[in-house]
This record gives structure tokens, C-alpha cells and sequence, in this order.
């Protein structure tokens, strides 16, 4: 049985401070903790209750469970994972790179990578100030895509300048999406809800493509946006 | 300023329960209420803090506002109002009909909602066992569509059944979304994320369509797949 004083090492992970600073998150749930291990990843330790009792797991009390997870509803089962360091981004030789930025919402940015998996869309570059892909908000959202996107994140502006490929970007004007043809490798940039694409990557869009209208509001989710966006150049694409 | 009774009274609309009782429910920050205002709907009574204090409210203090808010950061102006009547659901004479099935996450809903009014579906209709549009988390997703979508709610089989409209089944099988054409009056059937559509419905589905699946991963956010299936209605339609 876990001491006490391991529980609260681990329930420290609910912040961002610890994570980074243990280089550790968790993931919870059956199904994503069995994610994880297909995957390959190797968790630290599982936790499990015993009602939830998971092979290979440190059982505790479900006061010690409610203690660990990030969740309102606990589902039992928490496993602690080494965050993983995909290196430093490197430009595409083909296919397209998705690229947020400043996607803050967790939830939303665990739905952009569940789409991004479905869509074939294998790497993600995330701009400095995206939400965490470990916070468990949107490690939950992905539904287990996170062990299978790779993710980057860093300042976007020198590292678009200097690849100098096509940059689709989502826009509030710009050419039809459904008009737009693919080219490849290339960028697709999606800004975030509140401030859209920041304006010192507007002149870096070479391809500014926009989502049409047909009915009235001020703008989609950003997580919507991004998804018809890669929904489009995956079927054009294939 | 308000009384403590009249706090209490107002504040019980955070839940369902006192929400349904009184008929009445809420909706916070200032570009929502204008949206209210704008869409003609007289609120009971509007509620503002100093710093936000808005024309016409009952100004209260920083904790009386905490109280009144579902929201974790309150935005500092709630408005109360009567929960819009739509009537019962009659099938369209024209155009297609979003219907939804089991959307349980309040989130979810309100970002289906915004979706729908970008994509110029003016009528919703969902199964008595979705979300409520009036929960203050569906609100806020909507970003103001609220004010602008109609919805109904209801059993969908019997109303599904009697209509004998085409009824477009989003499923994991059926024929590409891309290769769909659009039939008009017809419905468009989008399922729970966890149980997608429910049985008794798979048969009434006249035409199922899936969203390819370029990648790997087993499902969409239902939110996503709602939003995307929309798009290609619109864009195949206008």
C-alpha cells in the first residue's frame, strides 16, 4: 500500500508546477490507461481501487483515489507516466502539420487531437502559450490520442518564417475551404477562439481559407474550426 | 439592492430542478445578456457588480455574485430570464432539421448549437434525455446562439416514425459524408458520443453517412461530427 506521503507526492501532479517539475502526468480511466500501455509507455506506478482493481496496480482508498485524481467523478484508475519529449519541431517533408496557436482551453485542445488522429494528422505544433497536452482535462478529451499524435510546442513565428512552406490559415475571410486544393508539405494554422490567429502570423499565411457562413453568429469553436479544416484537406488529400 | 431572500431565490437556479420549477434561467457576461436584449427577450431582472455595473440592474457585491453564478470566474453580470417556449416539434416543410440523441454534456450541446447557427440550421430537436439547453454551462458554450436557434425536445421515435421524412444517420458505417447528396425536407441524426445512436432509431435512419476516418482512433467528439456533418449539408445545399 502507498504511504501517505506518496499520495501526495502523486496528487501534486494535479498542478502544472509539479508536472513539469517531476516531468511526470497522469492519465486516468481504464481505457486510456490501456491506451497507454499498448502504446509502449512503461507508467511509474498505477493506482487502483478496489473496486477498480487494475493488474499491476498500488491499491488505495477512494479517499486517497479522490485525493490523486484531477477528476470529479474518479473513475478508479490512475496510472503516472514520464511525459514524453517528441524533441524539437522540425518541418514537414510531406503531408500537413496541424499548428495552434494559442489554444488555452484543455478541453478543447484533447478534442483538436482526437480529431487530428482520426483525420490522419500525426503531429501537432502547439504555440508556447496552448494549454498543456498533460493536463488531465485534455489528456481525458483526447480519448486515448494522445499517446498517438506527436506534439511540439514552442515559439511559432521564427520557426514558420524559416520553413518558408505553404501556411493554410483558418480566417475570418479567405478562400472557401471546400474551394481550397491541397498542397503538401505545408502548414494549417488555427488560431485561438478569443483572439483568432495572432497578428504577427497573419503575414506569414499564404493560404488564407475561411469557413463559410451560411447562417448567422460571430465565429465557430475553435476545436469545430480545426476539425472541418483537417475534415477537408484529409478528403481532398486522399 | 436585491434581498438575502431574493439571492437565495435566484441563486436556486443553478439547479434543474428550481430552473424547471420556476421556468426561469440564467445567462452571464455582458456579450451574452446584450445578445438577450438584442433578441427582443425582456429579462425579470438583470444582476451586476459595481465594477461591471450594467444599465438598468440591481447592483450586488463581488460574494452575492458568486453566489447567483454557476460559472467558476463570474463574469460580473447575470440576467434572469423565462425559458423560451418553441411549442412541440413539427416536422419541416422545407430544409433540414439538426436532431440530436442523448447529448448529455451541457458543453457539448452549446457548441452544437453555435455550429448549428453558423451552418444555417434554424431548429434543433432533441431527446428528452439530452442536456438542457438552459443549463448555465450549455449557455455559454453557445456563445449567444441560444437566443437564436430554436429547440424542441422530445421522444424521437414516435415523432421520427410519424414524419416518414429522409432521416441522415451520422454512424460509423455508411457512405462517405463527401459523396452524400442533400435531400430536402429531411432530418440529420447525430448520436451520443458514448452510445452513438441510440437502437431503436438505427432503423429509422433512412440514409446512414460516415465520417471517413483517415487516421486511427475510434470515434469523434459527437460535437465535431454534428459540426462537420453540417458543414457538408451546408455547403453541398447552398
Amino acid at each position: 500500500m502507498p504511504s501517505r506521503a506518496e499520495i501526495k507526492y502523486y496528487s501534486s501532479l494535479k498542478l502544472k508546477k509539479f508536472r513539469q517539475k517531476y516531468g511526470l502526468f497522469t492519465v486516468e480511466g481504464e481505457k486510456s490507461v490501456r491506451e497507454l500501455l499498448e502504446a509502449g509507455i512503461d507508467p511509474e506506478i498505477i493506482f487502483s481501487t478496489e473496486e477498480h482493481a487494475f493488474p499491476g496496480s498500488a491499491i488505495v482508498s477512494e479517499s486517497e483515489m479522490r485525493q490523486l485524481s484531477s477528476l470529479d467523478h474518479p473513475p478508479g484508475i490512475l496510472a503516472v507516466a514520464q511525459m514524453p519529449d517528441y524533441g524539437p519541431f522540425t518541418p514537414p517533408e510531406n503531408g500537413i502539420v496541424l499548428v495552434l496557436d494559442g489554444i488555452r482551453d484543455p478541453g478543447n485542445l484533447g478534442t483538436i487531437l482526437r480529431s487530428a488522429l482520426w483525420f490522419g494528422f500525426e503531429t501537432v505544433w502547439l504555440s508556447s502559450d496552448c494549454a498543456e497536452v498533460t493536463n488531465p482535462k485534455c489528456i481525458q478529451a483526447t480519448m486515448g490520442a494522445f499517446t498517438r499524435v506527436r506534439w511540439h510546442s514552442g515559439e511559432l513565428e521564427p520557426a514558420l518564417r524559416t520553413a518558408a512552406l505553404p501556411v493554410f490559415g483558418c480566417l475570418l475571410e479567405g478562400q472557401p475551404l471546400g474551394a481550397t486544393s491541397v498542397r503538401s508539405p505545408a502548414f494549417l494554422l488555427v488560431g485561438s477562439e478569443s483572439h483568432g490567429i495572432r497578428e504577427n502570423l497573419i503575414p506569414l499565411v499564404t493560404h488564407p481559407v475561411t469557413i463559410p457562413r451560411y447562417g448567422a453568429g460571430e465565429s465557430l469553436n475553435a476545436g469545430v474550426a480545426a476539425a472541418i479544416a483537417m475534415y477537408h484537406f484529409a478528403s481532398v488529400g486522399h
